[in-house]
């Protein structure tokens, strides 16, 4: 039995077997809609990726002194153990005062065209320094978080090993840093990502549905790219919420109630979804943006699919030790 | 000249020149006061230490849900970046609450023979309990925090595996795998540890003057054993404290404003210090204990020296991943 086939032609059958699979694959075309995540995001060119600049950058995301009482830091609402969000629908920040957003996840943010859910920075940088001085997020100043830091004599040296200059404990240095460590929190090997690079296993049947539904009913024409957002800004109602979004930035007519599309990877970790966190089930989310953005009632089958293909965009989480703060 | 002496003749030599030198070491008999900080703290009978039960203890330790509006942890006072504590004079917990205690690290913790400044826990177990319950901790019950885990069926996975039984996913169980994480935060390897074990270069000459004062000082009195705490409670006025301490435990006279022997361990990872943590700096700290525990103004250069002795006992920091939160 085992000596029927000549080896030649054993080879040309397993080829042309694969060959008919991927012919037959209804999905292999839907693929062409996606991209994988790169390993590394856009990185400025006035802000050079050093080792030593990301441990620094790691520190000052922990640091909980550089809040008003001590007690908040980068790491408190983009926690990493809760997908480096704080899981409750609005942060709470200094003197617990309750924000009036959902903190965004800081996964991937490096990919985003804008940060803050009404793009109001154009950068990581510009980002890093808001919350700082957010009376009710750090609570405090830039110069009083500067001269926390310049009191310690170890972030000192690291801000001078790393920055240079006569006085490189700034404001501007910390965002860097702040936003270099950020650059590195990619997650990489979703099972989706495995799917797009060839890996028919890396993802179930129900997950290819979902992705042929998030095709064909049209999520993917604003969820597009590699981070799954085109950064542009629509208007969304999402229920309780007033909040005025991307106009109170423009103080356009038509930006009024309108925020930037989110990024889907990682989104099953990123509970509770929408602008003010009201939401806190996938396919109670999935079912809304059916009906704000495609206008569409979603079927029972085609949520569940679409919540299937959502999970398939979780990657591995960052792996990183603790700082230890001065 | 390297063969003048016969290779017996040198070896002879050697040995009684390290004799001299061991005989002639003012520090060798101190040395004798001290033990190292052991691998393994005391493990309980009844709570087996798994690496499922550990994973799933610091699972919890992370886990904010377990307060009343999900922002506070253990990890949030006891941080792993401040070295388990949280840097500030006194705990702020739910809803911006202060405490009127400072929170104690949870370093090597499980070598202490009691639980709080004023030692009403017995053990690890019993401690983990107290925050979750607090007014101005975690601000919740047992009752809701339970019923929380319960919500997740990935922690009645992990309950259900590592604690067996109908209905695994109770107080004590959230207690056993907490304190089971907690025996996993030793710090071994410190320099003084390196300099029991042989190692004379470990520490400077000023950190051996150091040891040497707080031997004869007095000092090594009270802060005996391998986490320099012989458990015991002692009166203590600090500035700005009028806390009963020992007193509000035992209603004992004697026991009014008695706190428990402080480990020693990391102390320059731990300031503030005392139990209001009014204290920011370590040698104001060791001035003070000189004043109020041995009767003593200490000279500036014992300060100086004590204070470097005590940098010698920071160990190497506990690594772990980030836990990623259901």
């Amino acid at each position: 039995m085992k000596k029927r086939f000549a080896l030649p032609l054993i080879i040309a059958g397993i080829l042309s077997a694969a060959s008919a699979v991927a012919a037959d694959d209804p999905y292999a075309k839907l693929k062409q809609n996606f991209q994988q995540l790169p390993a590394i995001p856009p990185i400025p060119a006035n802000n050079t990726q050093t080792p030593e600049k990301v441990e620094l950058g790691k520190m000052l995301y922990f640091d909980a002194r550089l809040s008003q009482d001590g007690t908040i830091a980068c790491a408190t609402c983009h926690n990493p153990a809760l997908g480096f969000t704080d899981r409750i629908p609005r942060a709470i920040g200094h003197g617990a005062q309750r924000g009036p957003r959902n903190s965004p996840t800081t996964l991937n943010a490096a990919f985003l065209s804008s940060q803050f859910w009404d793009g109001r920075a154009p950068d990581l940088e510009t980002q890093a320094l808001g919350p700082i001085q957010a009376g009710i997020e750090h609570g405090t100043t830039l110069d009083k978080a500067v001269a926390t830091l310049k009191s310690f004599p170890e972030y000192q040296k690291r801000f001078a090993d790393v920055f240079g200059g006569k006085d490189p404990v700034t404001a501007e240095n910390l965002a860097k840093a702040i936003a270099a460590f950020e650059r590195t929190l990619i997650t990489p090997n979703s099972p989706f990502d495995r799917y797009l690079a060839g890996d028919e296993q890396a993802v179930t049947t129900q997950q290819k549905r979902g992705m042929k539904a998030f095709v064909e009913k049209g999520c993917a024409g604003c969820h597009s790219g590699p981070s799954f957002t085109n950064g542009g800004f629509f208007k969304i109602q999402v229920p309780g919420s007033t909040d005025e979004g991307r106009y109170t930035v423009t103080k356009k007519e038509e930006d009024k109630h309108a925020f930037r599309v989110q990024t889907l990877r990682n989104v099953a970790l990123t509970y509770p979804y929408f602008n003010n966190g009201s939401v806190d089930k996938l396919d109670e989310a999935v079912k809304i943006m059916g009906r704000e953005m495609l206008k569409t009632e979603l079927t029972k089958q085609e949520v569940a699919d679409l919540v299937a293909f959502l999970h398939s965009l979780t990657g591995e989480m960052p792996k990183f030790n603790y700082p230890v703060l001065p």
